[in-house]
């Protein structure tokens, strides 16, 4: 019963399977193996962009945080969401990548940068000549932190407002799969032809070992990102191994398989939830993650059951029995039985 | 036929089944995991270390890059040769990940710093004042990039030149295995009881898919390197594919079984290439690389008969038949069949 | 009737003479001059602190920068207003200096950050481990850019709180004068005494050309200081016309009677504004700021007699009459003649 | 007797003057001044570069280490000659705003780069791909820090090669008005019509307080460098007292006489040294800076008599006669008495 993070569970079999077959004989390294070439074909065609200039990682920190520095001079400052992954969970990733940029910080609604918000955040930036930072690219992450998915539509409210200011449009899309099952739309859709710039497509917390792409619709930054790939560290010298996963998730859309059974199981978990009176959801889960109070009396239960995920405002032992904030993510093998299991010990 | 790198060659057997073992179930991210409980144990014991700090990361620049971000301040510079890796091959990775801190190349004498160049090099700075850069860690290859290996009485001269000056030791050991096994020597003979502060510990190059170790023998940087990995991107959410990788390494001793066959390789290689009369070795060879001369026509017949490797200073279609210099790397899976075919190809 | 800022006002006579007079025959550069003794000496007079590390910059940007690049690490947070001139005014240069280090906005209430927020946003950080940033240091601006004046009381519980979290303190005290003559305390009251450990000594806003001093209370970091400076560009060859300034600057108190002159000026100001029904104060001044409000129709009949300040919210030749905030800024040469033609011009 | 550095002079009576007369009232800060406009068309002129981006910065390191930054991607490489300015004497400047830049060193001849040298140094670069650092600009010091001077065709040899590369091309001028004088020919010839794109127009070594100006000729980086140069708290707000100097040093090709004045100086001290048989000059001086060796007790008694300057290689008090390098630098302020002085103790 283990609903820490999508980053707790196992790798997909078919995944390990084509790693281990990737290991025959002797490949060229550092991204120039032969897998590498098809991961290249396979994404354009499933973003609909021949051009695209395709990269693999390892994190989603360095995913993140490489592009933005193709993205952001140091003199500037990125636009994204207060709770922002970029912001919260990266120990200053895009600072240290970028060469002291700043980001600016836009108020969340349901873990979502609203329109009005970015408005008002880019015109508070360049009002004062020289002395402030300049615009620079608006983030945002889909599915977000909260387990929320922005809607075509928001996308497109958001991208419009950096098209007209000429600033230019990351995704943080650690957990893309997620969100694309849920609107049921294209990859293409959900990206560029909603005016996203600049991808990262993760894999990790979708039942990869450790590969994002980065997929730059604009291609004119690519030669820039293998430069900074490279002096980050990022530059893979076996590569075959991190091209081998990323071909196997796309094969056959297993990455869309494993992103709709995670999504499945934490739609039945919210489901099981509403219906327990001592619980109180604290956001919509559109995606895998639920934020959700209850008891600390219920939680104590759960954890004495073998029950592992994160609580945000308090401790098992401590004194009353206020509710407590859980926050359960489920990966690709969760299932039907994992979830009833974890609901029955609730009421149990 | 390929000798073009160690990195071009597979991943042990061993190391794969280890990977694929470790994926049942959920287990606790970002290096929490019990396998690298047990890779910690282990490296301590095989290092005599018990309080060193060890990290796991997956590329050789990353690891040499952050460790030594953690030894020098911006304003300071490091002392390698002038053809270590940290200044050739890493697209300015130190100098990024310090803070825009220098190097301070030292001439090399068959592929290693000299102590009497280092301490040129260490009395020529900081004789300016505050208009120069200060002196910072000191910085060696082992095995070097040239094939050469620097003997204990050798790391030991410039560890006790560095002790003088109150600089710390960091040295990169992407082929640390190789030129153990050389020397014949411990683990700790070769690092803190010659003075190392710091170590790389490579496994890509020697048989692994991916996982650098980095060993701190003085552990008062540890949340320091924690803190800098992280924000690097080099923080490994799904962390048990990286133990399980280190853990098989090290298990039996494979690593030095994968070390031993791939110098075994080499020693046959130069061997066979000493008898003919038109190759020149450039160094003699200590490790798994060899630098060596031949005339343009055999590098053709090589070429045309499958052979894979670098040629440094022309190509296989210029005029005339001058001696052009190849590197010839050997992985642990070189065997004595490939070698002698190449050996046969050369003179047939 | 120029009110526009501090910047745009004369230097006084008496440092004029001074640099004049400094001009004799040749001397030592780089800060080595024999005036800059006597500074040093004056200052740790001044500042009661015999041990404090001194240094003379052009700006107050670089001053605050280096400053804090000495007390942060790159993976941690400054703590500030959401006001603060480091934030607002200096283009990134904390983040550009640190190396990419972090702001937190602490929301600003009259100007300062209180206790209660820093303490909210100390305990806000260093609650994910690795994944978030790590505190740094706290810095307060003093007088405040809205001219608000932290009293020694906030200012003590505004370090005690940092101590509590053993952070270290910084002071912008670009107008550090201002602040003092109004709380007519000593400056070891205002800095050391009320745990400060760093200050910012302005004298460009306050009469001089263009030298701030930096006054590390805890010279630690005396020599980091001086490499980072040199390193930024902003160690001064021809050192004897900076230390020549602060010198007549701190000679017979001029730099306070200046600061008085600025802060009079301001309570006529004040006073009158006070008496006019159209204006409305933002805050109250204590320094020798004043935001206030009023009509559109007022700002034009003063800017048509000449007067020049900035307008924060609108232009002159915008619709309606709703009110527009001005701020004015008296600096030492302001005079009840100046002020009185303002007040008078409004109500003319 | 004071031959040390051109630091250590005076400042022309002009140029106080001048500040002093730009006391006078009220001035918009940040460079928008009066005085300003004034300079930016002057200098214009006198590069007969109407369209030349102008800024003011107070050190040399900032006007060198700005440009560099708005010339150089952090994975470039700066070529510059091993003696260079921005190698030796500016604490890693151009590493840390340039976000981690390298530069390559070529070794000089005569103080200078050879065309030959930076050839090889450029071709060595970019062999490596992604591996190695990419090719960035190319810098020059006139005069040298070695005190001699590139010839117009010497400067175009240079930056023929650098336009071959499409690399873009610095001067640092620190001494660029004792080279024009060398050289007889106009600012122009000296720079864009010999292929150089940005200037550093040294001011403070030859009878300023303490002003470069920085003239990009190709303005597309212009705002950038505004940024930076603010980023970097090199923005001066009281910035008239910077433009009075640099309009005095202008004003009747004040910065020519005093160039011509300190070159005139040294061509008078190389004379009297050269008719001394215990004295070996080690390059022929070409500006107004000096490298010559004489014995220990000539140097000895030089000192005795009160006469300051640098000696490169021992200590007045060492043992033996064994002949010292001293380093004499002659700044506009030097006269016939001075140089005669100190030719005369020489040999007393």
């Amino acid at each position: 019963m283990i609903f820490a993070s999508d980053n707790t569970g196992p790798t997909h079999p078919n995944v390990l399977q084509a790693v281990v077959e990737a290991n025959a004989g002797h490949t060229t390294p550092y991204g120039a193996d032969h897998l590498m070439e098809q991961v290249t074909q396979r994404l354009r065609d499933v973003f609909e962009a021949p051009q695209a200039a395709i990269y693999l990682v390892s994190t989603g920190t360095a995913a993140n945080a490489i592009t933005l520095a193709c993205q952001t001079q140091p003199y500037q400052t990125v636009f994204c969401s207060d709770v922002a992954h970029i912001h919260e969970d990266e120990c200053g990733a895009p600072e240290f990548f970028t060469g002291g940029a700043k980001l600016t910080l836009i108020p969340n609604d349901d873990g979502k940068m609203t329109p009005a918000g970015l408005r008002t955040a880019i015109e508070g930036e360049e009002n004062r000549g020289v002395h402030g930072l300049q615009r620079g690219p608006v983030s945002i992450t889909q599915a977000t932190e909260k387990g929320t998915v922005y809607t075509l539509d928001e996308i497109r409210a958001i991208t419009d407002i950096a098209r007209e200011y000429a600033l230019p449009t990351q995704m943080d899309g650690a957990r893309f799969a997620n969100a694309l099952v849920t609107l049921g739309c294209t990859p293409a859709e959900m990206t560029w032809r909603a005016g996203i710039d600049a991808v990262s497509f993760g894999g990790t917390k979708n039942g990869l070992m450790g590969v994002e792409a980065v997929i730059l619709l604009d291609s004119e930054k690519a030669w820039e990102f293998e430069l900074r790939r490279k002096r980050a560290g990022h530059l893979i010298s076996k590569h075959r191994y991190m091209s081998a996963q990323m071909g196997a998730y796309l094969k056959d859309d297993l990455w869309l398989d494993m992103a709709r059974a995670a999504n499945t199981a934490c739609n039945s978990l919210t489901r099981g939830l509403k219906q327990n009176p001592d619980v109180t959801l604290h956001f919509e889960p559109r995606a895998n993650i639920i934020f959700a109070a209850w008891p600390r009396a219920i939680h104590r239960k759960l954890h004495d059951a073998g029950a592992y995920y994160y609580i945000l405002d308090g401790g098992l032992d401590g004194p009353g029995d206020a509710p407590l904030t859980a926050r359960l993510v489920c990966d690709w093998s969760a299932d039907e039985a994992k979830v009833s299991a974890f609901l029955a010990k609730m009421t149990a």
